[in-house]
């Protein structure tokens, strides 16, 4: 999917990654950038607008915790205004594991509840004309940190549920990958709290291995997104691009 | 781990799987088995008291999605009677894609809660004598059905969980393992909703291929309980009990 022209919603598009991420598709040229995020920041909103005058980017604030009508709701103001969107990027994420609900509020079933509500615009059975969900989840989904347990819980979660997206996709219309990205060198890692304090260095000891910048994970999103490909789950860790082949355990033949 | 003589604490005791798996266990002659489930059945109870009568078999009314803090007053009325207990089974789950946050508070949320409020006894950190923690997630945790996706998600999310809680024994003194049953005959299949109705059939189309019965699923839970291997990752589908070797695709390094 060539980004030019596009319109394109971003859940937490001025996160830690998501920031460097919205730059670099600002530079591709869409045609609208909706960022949708739990704070306002007009600094970045301003800078965005800057580096591509001819893209329009707005700012909607949001929180992914709302119950599902809310996010229809808002929902119904950006498709009346933009008419189509292509693409959703569900990012918003914390990492805290001292805040269990929160915790999978935010990561698991916002991810879900963001995603259910876009289908009444999208879903091809209500007459929809599908669209393209590409969820930020983790490479801790695939094999966690395991002092972070429900952090890493909850991006095994969705990422799972984006696997099933992309299954459902002759049914739905709409298409589904994920980004997972390995350590990001992001304000997100430098200090949190693991699961019962079990290793309060955790973050430190991170870092002490190879990571990534924010511009590497947010250049190879950008590809992974004009990839388009339904169903891909993308390693985006220590600067590379690297489609992951998941293992079947078992298959439920429906 | 010989069940002879234990002391027992399992969540959703009286369950589809549940009720079959309490019976094998009280068979097996433990000290104690304490059954914490939603809804009270007294039939079931005195049923189990009558398989085995040397058995104490106790029931207090238990719903997951409490806060933590009730789930820990519990829990001090079981330890101040039992002294220790050496085994808690989490088995709290839904399968309702329509009802997505009472299935990610009770399938995921609820083992997270449950496991959270039991370390305050068992932790080695605090002076505890460590324990054993089996958790009930399932073979849609490894690979999904795709038609239920919240489910399915919630699924790798606990399985997910358990994981990192085994790699946490060396310094909890808690090791974990999970039990993931394939299709299993409980009415919990026989109809149930999908996400957004993708496929109103799920439930029929499931039982159209080989299944397993309860009783099956529950003779092997008990050999998994016996083996009592930390980290194990236990497949118990078609009448048979395997163990899963899950796919590194990542590590922290830490």
């Amino acid at each position: 999917m060539a980004i030019a022209n596009k319109n394109i919603i971003f859940v937490a598009g001025l996160g830690g990654i998501g920031l460097d991420t919205s730059r670099e598709i600002v530079k591709s040229g869409p045609k609208n950038l909706v960022i949708l995020d739990r704070i306002e920041n007009p600094t970045a909103i301003a800078e965005l607008k800057a580096i591509n005058p001819k893209v329009t980017v707005t700012f909607y604030p949001y929180d992914v915790t709302v119950p599902v009508a809310e996010t229809t709701k808002l929902l119904k103001t950006i498709f009346a205004k933009l008419k189509t969107v292509d693409l959703l990027i569900n990012g918003a994420g914390i990492l805290d594991d001292h805040q269990i609900e929160r915790t999978i509020a935010v990561n698991f079933t916002g991810t879900v509840n963001t995603t259910t509500a876009i289908m009444e615009f999208w879903d091809k059975r209500k007459g929809g004309p599908g669209g393209v969900i590409a969820n930020i989840c983790s490479v801790t989904g695939f094999n966690a940190i395991y002092q972070v347990p429900v952090y890493s819980a909850s991006k095994a979660a969705a990422l799972s549920f984006t696997n099933s997206l992309a299954r459902l996709a002759h049914i739905t219309g709409v298409t589904a990958y994920s980004i997972n990205p390995g350590i990001t060198r992001t304000p997100l890692v430098h200090k949190f709290n693991s699961w019962l304090d079990v290793e309060p260095r955790v973050g430190e000891l991170l870092l002490e291995h190879p990571t990534q910048t924010t511009l590497e994970c947010a250049q190879n999103f950008v590809k992974a997104i004009e990839a388009n490909k339904n169903g891909a789950i993308w390693q985006l860790d220590l600067g590379q691009l690297i489609p992951v082949e998941w293992t079947k355990h078992w298959d439920s033949h429906i």
